[in-house]
C-alpha cells in the first residue's frame, strides 16, 4: 500500500541530518547523514561501470557483510577519478561519520555525486558532517532535507513510503532518491549477480523497520531494482556512482521468512522503488513529460526489457514524443534495432490506446487526435509482439531544446 | 589515391538519370537510376534491423548471385511498413527498370528511402522511372543529379572518388552516399556475416570499372564498411533501409586476383567508403562539427570498437562538445559502459592532442585553450587503453536544439 503519510525517518528505528558544506554554491545543502539507531540489515547495489568512484568501490566493500549503521553523502563532487587520494577520502568520509556515530568505519556506507575529476574538499566535508551529525532527527523536516541534499541537477525531491501487512505487523519501507542526467542505472547487488539491464548518477536510499535476513533483502533488492532504475533512462548513460542501499532496522515484528511474507514485502519494496523512478524519469534533464514503454508478448523477459529500452533511449522516438508526433515507424524501427527476436508482421503497436500500427500494416487513425493525447504529462507506448508471454515496462522522457541547454552551457 | 576529378560516372561503364516525379515536394528530384552498360560484378550490405523495407528483402535477393545491371533508388517514401503490397511495389520497381534496360527484374536492385508506413504512389514512380532512363548520361551534372536525387533531409550531396594503379591500369572507384538522421548503420553483407558494429537510413552506392570477383568484392565490401559506415553514428538508429552497393563494370585491366592487388584495391575502396562515411557525420541532423574518436591501445579490435561506439552515442559527450566543454569525466565514464575491458587507472585521454586525463588522475591544463580549440569543425576525442594493440576509430556529431527542431517538429 502506497503511503503518503510515511516518509523516510518515520519508519522506526533512523535518524538524518543534512547541511551545507559549501560543496555546492549558494546555501543549498550538500552533506547528508542517514543513521540506524541498531546495526540494521543492509543491501546495496552498484553500478556496473568499469569506472567507479572510490564512493563504491569502499561500499561494496563495507555492505558485503550485510550490516551497516549509516550512509554518508556528499553531493556537488562525484570523487570519481580522483585515484589513490580519492580512495582515502571515501574511507575518511566512513570514519568521520563513524566517530559521531560511535562505530566503525566500515559500518558506513559513502556515497558521492555531482563533478568528476575533483577531489573532495576535505576540510569542508569534515565540518559538514560533524553538523550533520548535530542536527540529526527524525522529523519529516528531516526527511525532506536529507532527500534535497542528496541532489544535483535535479529540480524536485524524489521520495516514496508504502505500508505492508505482515502478521499483525505494518511494517514501513521508504526511499528517497536523486537523478536527473547521466540516467541509465545497470545496478547490481555484487553478491546476487549483474543484471542484464542498461542505464546516470542516480542514488536511492530505502529504509524498512522490517527484521529480515540479509541475503533475502539482496535478492529483494536486485529484483526490485530490475524493475525499477534499472528499467528508466534519460540518456542511457551509466554513472560511475550509481548506488541504491536499503536498510532494515528490524525494529518491528518478526523475521520475514515464509516465501508469502517475502513476497509480499518485495511487492510493497517495489513499488516504493517504481515511484522513485518514475520521479527520476519525469524529473530527467529538459524533461516536459515522462514516456512509458510496455512492451508485451516478448519471447522472454530479457527481450521484452532489450525492447523497451531500445525505445526508450532512440532520441528520434523522444524527440517525437516532444513534438507530440505518432511518429510510429521510429518506434517499431527502434525496436527492430534490439537485437532479440521481433517481427513487425506480427506486432500491433498502441499510443495512448490508439493502435497506430498492426501486423506490418499502418492502420488508418486520426493523426490530429492521437497528437492531441501525446501532449500530456505522460504518455503511453504499448507494443505487442505476439512472440509469447513476457512483459517489461520502462520509463524515459522526452528530449527537448532545454535538455541542450542544460548539457552543453553546463561547464566544468 | 583519393582523386576530385573522378565521379561516379567517370567510371567506365555507367550512365544515370534522375529526375523529380513528384514523391517529395517542390521540385526536388526523387527518382534515380544508375545502370551498368555490363553486366557488373555486384555486392551489397544491408541493415541489421529486424524490421526492413521490402527494397532490402528483394535486393538481398537480387544481389546473391553478384551480378547487377543497375540500382533504381525513390526518396521521400521509405516503403518500410507497408506489408504484401510493398513488397510488390518493390519487385514493380524493378521491373519497370529491366524493360528500359532491356534485361531482367532480378538484375536491379532497388532503394527506397524517407517516411516509414505510406504505400509508394506507384504511378508517380512508374513515370519517374522512365523519365529517369530518358535523360541517362555520364556526365558530371548527370552524377550530381542521383546523388542529389536520394537525399532526404540531408543539406549536401555526398561524393567520393579514388583511383589505384593496378598493373599498367589505372582502376577507377566512385561513390555517393545519402544519410543526415537515423543514422547507426550495422551494415552486413549477408553472404560474408553480420558486423559486429552497431549504428539510420544510409544509402551508398559505388562504382568501379575493375574485373573483380563477386566474392572478393563482398568482402572488400564487410571490412570497408566496418571501418567506414558501421564506424558513423549521428543517433544510433539503424534504419530498415541502410543499403550500401558497389558495382563493378569490369571495363578496365586484367581480374584482380592476386593478394597483393586485392589488399591495393581494397584500401582505395576503404578510403572513398571512409569519405562518404566522413560526410555523413558532417551533414547529420543539427551538427556544428564531426567528432572522430581514436580508441588506441584496445585489447581487441571490437573491444575498440564498443568503446568508440559507446562515447560516440554518449548525449552528454555530445551536448559537451557542442558546448566546446572539456568534460573529459564524461568520456571517460562512457568508456567504462562499453561492456568491454576498460580500466581508468591504465587510460590516457586526450581531446584536440591535449592530455586531458592520465591513468585514473585528473591532469592539469588550461580549460579555457582546451574549450577554444573545441570550437572547430572537428575535434579529435583519443583515448589509449593501454591494454593491448588494437584500435578503432568513430565518427560522429554534436548534439545541438537544431537537432531538436529537426526531429520534434518534422511532423509524419
Amino acid at each position: 500500500m502506497v503511503e503518503n503519510r510515511v516518509h523516510l525517518l518515520s519508519v522506526r528505528g533512523f535518524r538524518a541530518g543534512a547541511v551545507h558544506a559549501g560543496i555546492k554554491s549558494g546555501h543549498a545543502l550538500d552533506v547528508a547523514v542517514l543513521v540506524c539507531q541498531t546495526s540494521a540489515t543492509a543491501a546495496a547495489a552498484f553500478t556496473t561501470n568499469r569506472v567507479v568512484s572510490p564512493a563504491v568501490i569502499i561500499g561494496r566493500r563495507h555492505v558485503a557483510g550485510g550490516q551497516l549503521r549509516g550512509v554518508v553523502v556528499n553531493s556537488g563532487n562525484a570523487n570519481a577519478c580522483t585515484g589513490r587520494r580519492g580512495l582515502a577520502d571515501a574511507i575518511a568520509m566512513c570514519r568521520l561519520a563513524a566517530a559521531h556515530a560511535a562505530c566503525e568505519a566500515h559500518e558506513f556506507l559513502p556515497s558521492s555525486t555531482g563533478i568528476i575529476g575533483q577531489h573532495l574538499p576535505m576540510d569542508r566535508i569534515e565540518r559538514g558532517i560533524a553538523a550533520a551529525f548535530e542536527f540529526l532527527g527524525n522529523s519529516r523536516e528531516h526527511a525532506m532535507r536529507f532527500a534535497e541534499a542528496i541532489l544535483t541537477t535535479d529540480l524536485k525531491r524524489k521520495q516514496a513510503a508504502a505500508t505492508v501487512k505482515i502478521g499483525r505487523e505494518t511494517i514501513r519501507i521508504a526511499g528517497v532518491c536523486k537523478g536527473s542526467g547521466m540516467i541509465g542505472p545497470r545496478l547490481a547487488v555484487p553478491s546476487v549477480g549483474a543484471s542484464r539491464a542498461k542505464h546516470a548518477t542516480m542514488l536511492a536510499y530505502l529504509t524498512t523497520d522490517a527484521k529480515i535476513p540479509a541475503a533475502v533483502l539482496r535478492k529483494i533488492l536486485q529484483a526490485a531494482a530490475d524493475r525499477s532504475f534499472n528499467a528508466v533512462t534519460v540518456d542511457d548513460h551509466a554513472s560511475t556512482n550509481d548506488t541504491a542501499c536499503v536498510m532494515a532496522s528490524g525494529l518491528v515484528g518478526r523475521t520475514i521468512s515464509s516465501s508469502a511474507d517475502i513476497a509480499k514485502f518485495a511487492r510493497a519494496f517495489e513499488q516504493v522503488c517504481q515511484s522513485l523512478a518514475y520521479q527520476i524519469a519525469a524529473d530527467g534533464e529538459g524533461a516536459t513529460k515522462v514516456i512509458r514503454i510496455d512492451v508485451l508478448g516478448a519471447s522472454d523477459e530479457p527481450a521484452a526489457r532489450a525492447i523497451a529500452r531500445q525505445i526508450a533511449n532512440s532520441p528520434l522516438v523522444k524527440t517525437a514524443m516532444h513534438g507530440n508526433d505518432p511518429n510510429w515507424g521510429r518506434i517499431v524501427s527502434a525496436a527492430g534495432n534490439a537485437g532479440v527476436p521481433f517481427d513487425a508482421d506480427k506486432a500491433v503497436l498502441k499510443l495512448q490506446g490508439t493502435v497506430v500500427f498492426r501486423r506490418g500494416q499502418p492502420v488508418r487513425f486520426d493523426d490530429a487526435q492521437v497528437s492531441r493525447s501525446l501532449d500530456a504529462r505522460e504518455v503511453r507506448v504499448e507494443l505487442t509482439c505476439n512472440l509469447g508471454k513476457a512483459r517489461a515496462t520502462c520509463w524515459t522522457c522526452d528530449l527537448s531544446r532545454q535538455y541542450i541547454r542544460i548539457n552543453a552551457d553546463y561547464h566544468t
